[in-house]
């Protein structure tokens, strides 16, 4: 029995990240509703769904999370069959957990179907191995702050040998590199800051962490964008001639190069 | 212009959770490379490619990692296009860095494809929301032991207030528990133990971080597996009567049921 409402997946923006069971929930879908950061590309996989944005793009402000709960919600109970349709995977930093739960409390099925997130996208679409042998024992997707008001323990992070994925970060990147390096990260840590990951216009900015805020600045960083911060960071696989030279060489070819 | 070797992940076992961008690079592909925990469903995507087995199933020694980057590029030199077919993600604890690295060494053009990590799909599958605000403020992706013969920082880890997706854990329960309880996380943590996740024999076993190596072997728990560990282990979604109970009362009328 398909579920009255699927919480959706879109991947990280590129609509070939899509999964398979992703475009088949949104064939079959009656009403979808549209998060921020969706790609409208992505669309053309239920053209004649009736569509209902409750993003915040265009300057508007973000629909309240308890209204689109009840819209989803109304819609099911009137035997429709519901697509909610969020950026990356509905489970991380998506609220996808509690819009599941609410459902279930309310007597709705519903089922989670998984995006590829954009951290891990971020990564793969410039080059960098995330959790690399020798360089990396795993990686860690965290918010610059979370929603509840609570700090991550940057100290523990720090010290815990992972790639740090950092999400909703730009306008925070100053008091991450005070956090991260008052927990005794090296000032010369690797930092990747990608843009608009897996899109035609992605941008991508190499810096490390005492001087992540300042060359963000120069280079406008923009959100949507994630922030690698770690030993990968320094990586560009990709039959790049200069992958995995050490940072500061990279960037002195690449000025070589556009002089 | 495509590139010459693909690195494709076919994510954690569903073949509904492949990318629209995998199932069009298998269908592109001449031959393809298959690799331990890949779904042989997802070979009816590339039914004219040549397949290469290169993984360990059926208790055979594994193909040696150098002998398989030799062969991609032995195929790629032939002029043929290559995928090569991995679980989960190939940049998640899958070398995927490794070979790209090494084929851009050599002059080859190599494009990595995101897959749906197993992870992920496991904590989904099984109704965990991995980043639940108020009760995570991240999540970590770690193996138990890294193939360098690095330990963790299970202090720096148990600190960080992540969920803890462990891979690769099952052989080292017993001591991953030990080593968490030692870095002062609480025996009551919750613990899932999910089995071949997305699979339709998927199997998983709640407990909590001090009875977790006692629990897997009375529930005869196998490889492949993953493990959370952090709070929202103990949180079932999708319209189960018990979701969010504490763990205690949902093991309590488990019980009651299946008396």
């Amino acid at each position: 029995m398909n579920p009255s409402v699927w919480l959706i997946g879109a991947g990280p923006g590129d609509p070939e990240l899509l999964t398979l069971k992703a475009v088949r929930a949104l064939s079959q879908a009656d009403v979808v509703l549209v998060d921020d950061l969706v790609n409208p590309q992505v669309l053309d996989y239920c053209p004649k769904a009736r569509l209902v944005y409750v993003g915040k793009r265009g300057g508007c402000r973000s629909t309240p999370q308890q209204f689109i709960q009840r819209l989803m919600l109304r819609y099911a109970r009137q035997g429709l069959r519901v697509a909610r349709l969020k950026g990356g995977d509905p489970c991380i930093f998506g609220r996808g957990g509690e819009e599941a739960q609410w459902l279930a409390d309310h007597g709705v099925r519903c089922e989670i179907v998984n995006g590829i997130t954009a951290g891990l996208a971020a990564a793969t679409a410039c080059g960098i191995p995330l959790t690399r042998r020798g360089m990396a024992q795993g990686v860690t997707l965290i918010t610059a702050h979370s929603q509840d008001g609570a700090t991550p323990d940057w100290t523990g992070l720090a010290r815990s040998g992972t790639t740090l994925v950092v999400y909703m970060g730009v306008a925070k990147l100053h008091d991450l590199s005070s956090q991260l390096l008052a927990a005794g990260m090296a000032p010369d840590m690797p930092v990747a800051m990608i843009e608009r990951a897996s899109l035609a216009d992605q941008r991508e900015c190499r810096s490390t962490l005492a001087a992540m805020a300042a060359d963000a600045a120069a280079f406008q960083l923009r959100s949507p964008a994630v922030l690698v911060i770690g030993h990968v960071a320094a990586c560009q696989l990709y039959g790049n001639a200069d992958a995995d030279l050490p940072l500061l060489d990279t960037v002195a070819t690449a000025l070589r190069r556009s002089a």
